[in-house]
């Protein structure tokens, strides 16, 4: 199932997408795709309806993010040797975790803000997991039993803010905008490898990002496991998964950066495409 | 106001004390002190009641979060120049910033657990901001504007997977039952000044940290106008603040850290006490 969100800002629906890729209106059968809207049970309620016979949502809406009221925003830095490499930085030997704060996660095609003062606003392309179980101490063999699924996702950073500005990336990581998520939530069984997935990012037409989620470092498997032993993680919850080379910071011969009014365009194979519009804040 | 959640985890009601320090039943006012709840139009809607005219809550029951589905818990690293001479750190020049799982956040005298595989899990008394109100790009004149109240934390901490795992704190901030915060949110009325409160915990019964908020290196004005230039701060979000010396990590000759079977009592005087007993996870 390709599972989504649409309307205004702060009052989407839930809603499903159907075989002709039209979007039908699931706001009478649950109240939200949020938290515990993600567990096995409460999808297959959803699996075992008919979309056709669903409403058609009306008109051409706003798609929001794909998961609702995000308590944990949990990102890997990092994950691709070719982007550690780009960034200057050893390929680590565990995964490198920190969080983003919630109030960045937005709708796929918002407009991305520039913060003040900023002078090195980044993108990242990323595979992003949804949760749909709690999961605390649990093997790699079981993790997998953990997601409700995948989406796309860019992981907006401003580098100075992250690293030159007193230690912990979060500072750079959390401005409002910055985790455009969708714009839908592919459910885990129509993705039966995560380790082979495209993803890519062009920025005004030209491809920046080229990667496939092969080359990480630590597969998801293996961050879910490894995150378990350090937090719980619940229903709801997302981890943005590191991204391939290519971002602004890694731009040879010299690092640039986002301006406003640029087009970031980006996606993962088989999750659904992301666009955004630069603008000031 | 002194408000708080009580019944058991997962399932508590939002409360008030009354001038007798019985608590008082709200759940037929409001839903729960979570979010939306914590704004000024919604508390001022509570201030209105008289609490004697609603029901007690029977018989002693469990103490929850005074905060419900926390969205961020964000904290402030190395804030009194004491514990950052402790932990051999220098004095920050800007804020360190960086977020606690929600997952972590439980009632004040909720069991704490010692992750597996722990040898360095630590305590650290703070005063903790609640958010009412929306705050991006805010000045530090109207900072405390943006609080709705304040309450006690422990931002209980794991020092090897903080600092000795693979950079970046968040994964020794981050275990469920890492985040004891209440008894109860002291609305900001009550709190004339905030840099002015007496902060203790006692390790079975011996003092191990005594300090002032008037020593934090960054006032509570600061960290909110500070923090609402990298990140929107929304109604529900915490602010832990620092600890003061004294924590495990600091005692002389040699650091020593909690084990399964030892008591916090914890408090800030005027905002409660806490009093966790440690458990193997």
């Amino acid at each position: 199932m390709k599972l989504l969100r649409f309307g205004p800002a702060g009052a989407e629906k839930p809603g499903i997408l159907d075989m002709n890729g039209d979007i039908r209106d699931l706001s009478g059968v649950i109240d939200d795709f949020a938290g515990e809207a993600f567990t096995d049970e409460n999808l297959q309620k959803i699996r075992a309806l008919d979309p056709a016979s669903l409403p058609k949502a009306a008109g051409n809406p706003r798609i929001g993010a794909c998961v609702g009221n995000v308590r944990n925003a949990i990102c890997i830095g990092l994950n691709y040797s070719d982007h550690a490499a780009e960034a200057g930085a050893a390929v680590p030997k565990e995964p490198i975790v920190f969080q983003k704060s919630s109030s960045a996660i937005c709708g796929p095609n918002d407009n991305v803000e520039i913060p003040r003062g900023s002078q090195k606003t980044d993108w990242e392309v990323e595979l992003c997991v949804v949760i749909g179980k709690r999961a605390k101490y649990v093997t790699e063999a079981e993790a997998l039993d953990h997601v409700a699924g995948y989406c796309v996702a860019n992981d907006v950073s401003e580098r100075e803010f992250q690293s030159e500005r007193g230690g912990q990336w979060t500072k750079g990581k959390s401005h409002e905008t910055f985790g455009p998520i969708g714009p839908w939530l592919v459910t885990r069984d129509e993705v039966p490898d995560p380790q082979a997935l495209d993803l890519w990012l062009e920025l005004d037409g030209v491809r920046r990002q080229d990667g496939n989620t092969k080359n990480m470092i630590f597969s998801v498997k293996t961050i879910i496991s490894y995150l378990s032993q350090f937090m719980t993680l619940t229903p709801g919850d997302i981890i943005m998964t590191g991204t391939p080379a290519g971002v602004g910071l890694g731009q040879k011969p010299a690092p640039f950066f986002l301006k406003p009014g640029q087009e970031m365009k980006l996606g993962v194979v088989g999750l659904g495409v992301q666009t955004q519009t630069t603008v000031q804040a």
